[in-house]
């Protein structure tokens, strides 16, 4: 099964649905189609049991609606930051030993978007980095939880590619605007977790720059466990249903390459990961100085 | 004017509206009431609009609602660290040069409450610590923005309190976990920036435990203004109506003190910002291994 959010018109609250074939062979006329489950609020005030319940209304052609992630525009995303030890390595902060616990960072709900989406490389940016990762989709509050709490509140995973502005995230020490790019979080759709299984059994995650291979590892790799990390935030900061756990990228990003590659004007990146599907991404260059109150991120979350 | 979100009912909307008297000599009886204004996404559609109009409405007893911050769920709340060069000079960053661009981290709005609340100290910390700011709204979107049409965006300033936790801030390079406390974040209401002036001026701003004056520094020792820092942002991130900036904590943290001094049970803190007024918040242990879904952070924005 695969979730999405979709959005009827413009002005529409955002609605949960399952997307239907090509993919698995559903679908009206054998294209894509959606399924309405719920309301945002309401699915993620009770994910497991949408989920178990399915969705049993009409199918809506794909094309009748726009899909947007089906996110809560309050959820945190904690995102972890050298996850995995080739990329630790490969970076930054290699010199330091492997942090003893998860490097969280925040991505701001408004910086994520869908698949098939345009991100611009903002102005002062030599051009976007690429980070093949998976997201876990959090189900339930945790607090205090320990780390088989915490894995079981997950309710399913989704490729993510953790698209990132370098020259910001590295002129001081914290990331932060580095990782709000406008639309440079996109998310591929929910897959429940009872069809994925556990990240420590090795999904395989490939990233490939226009078709060239550039990340290629397994998620047996991660140093945090989603159960661990969401376990250890969960002591700080109440985790709430519908929080997202970004879980890491691995080796073979752009800025760590000799030469430096980094995405720019009409790059296409895709991110594959096993039972989760791919995310494309076509990456522009921003007008030199543009002032346009918005840019081309319409694909990102825009309600608040 | 004083600007505060009220909701009527628990799962009612939240709605933005005036607070009257007794600080000002209006309201019901001369105790405090609320005059509604708009809805929460109305009034950021044209905050510039319906700050100029005003409330015109009947007034609403204080006692028959709950104050929310009057925020919306998904607006970016960027903050500025290290910005008082006393503030940099006492602490973990002493050693480093004052930064060349602010180091902007990240809170989700989940992260904020109104005065008179409580904040819980979680499990792993000796205490909390306080950090008096001013936090500015900003009324319109900005991409690439100069720093001038930036600061004219801004409508109106509030009293904050950035409370930290600072073993999980200080854990790994990313401060993100120890700044995103459920509840740690209380806000004043928004007074115009018509009625502020400019930051530059020099507001005076002091922080009080128990009483005792623990930080005393005027708003002119800002070393990035607001106006230069929203532009900044703005060329890497869309700004957008509704979102905060918070810009930084002068001296006199309780971290840096010899002895440190950080908040527990029953201390209570309160920043005092002039022409923004006082905010007050109580800090209490948590249960040593609490494992309720949700701790005290109940003051906090609750809408998602």
């Amino acid at each position: 099964m695969r979730i999405v959010g979709i959005k009827r018109t413009t002005s529409g609250p955002v609605e949960v649905a399952e997307l239907r074939g090509p993919g698995n062979g559903a679908g009206i006329g054998g294209g894509e189609a959606v399924v309405p489950i719920a309301d945002l609020e309401a699915f993620w005030a009770d994910p497991g049991g949408h989920l178990a319940r399915g969705a049993g209304g009409p199918e809506i052609p794909r094309s009748d609606v726009t899909l947007v992630p089906p996110v809560l525009p309050g959820a945190r995303v904690f995102c972890v930051g050298l996850n995995y030890r080739k990329h630790h390595a490969e970076g930054s902060y290699a010199d330091d030993p492997i942090p003893e616990y998860p490097t969280i960072f925040a991505r701001w709900t408004s910086s994520l978007g869908v698949g098939d989406g345009i991100v611009e490389v903002p102005a002062d940016e030599d051009g976007l980095d690429w980070e093949g990762e998976v997201m876990a989709w959090v189900g339930a509050h945790l607090t205090c939880a320990d780390a088989d709490e915490a894995l079981a509140a997950v309710v399913g995973y989704s490729t993510f590619d953790d698209i990132t502005a370098r020259g910001a995230q590295k002129r001081t020490s914290q990331w932060t605007l580095g990782k709000n790019v406008d639309g440079s979080g996109p998310l591929g759709p929910l897959v429940p977790a009872a069809e994925v299984g556990d990240l420590r059994d090795g999904l395989r995650i490939r990233t490939r720059v226009n078709g060239a291979v550039v990340q290629d590892a397994t998620t047996d790799e991660l140093v945090f466990s989603v159960g661990d990390t969401l376990a250890l935030i969960s002591r700080t900061v109440g985790v709430r249903a519908g929080d997202l756990l970004a879980t890491g990228t691995p080796a073979g990003v752009g800025y760590a390459r000799d030469p430096q590659w980094l995405l720019t004007d009409g790059d296409v990146v895709e991110v594959e990961v096993e039972r989760l599907g791919t995310l494309r991404t076509t990456v522009v260059r921003g007008r030199p100085n543009h002032s346009s109150p918005r840019g081309l991120g319409e694909q990102s979350l825009n309600e608040r």
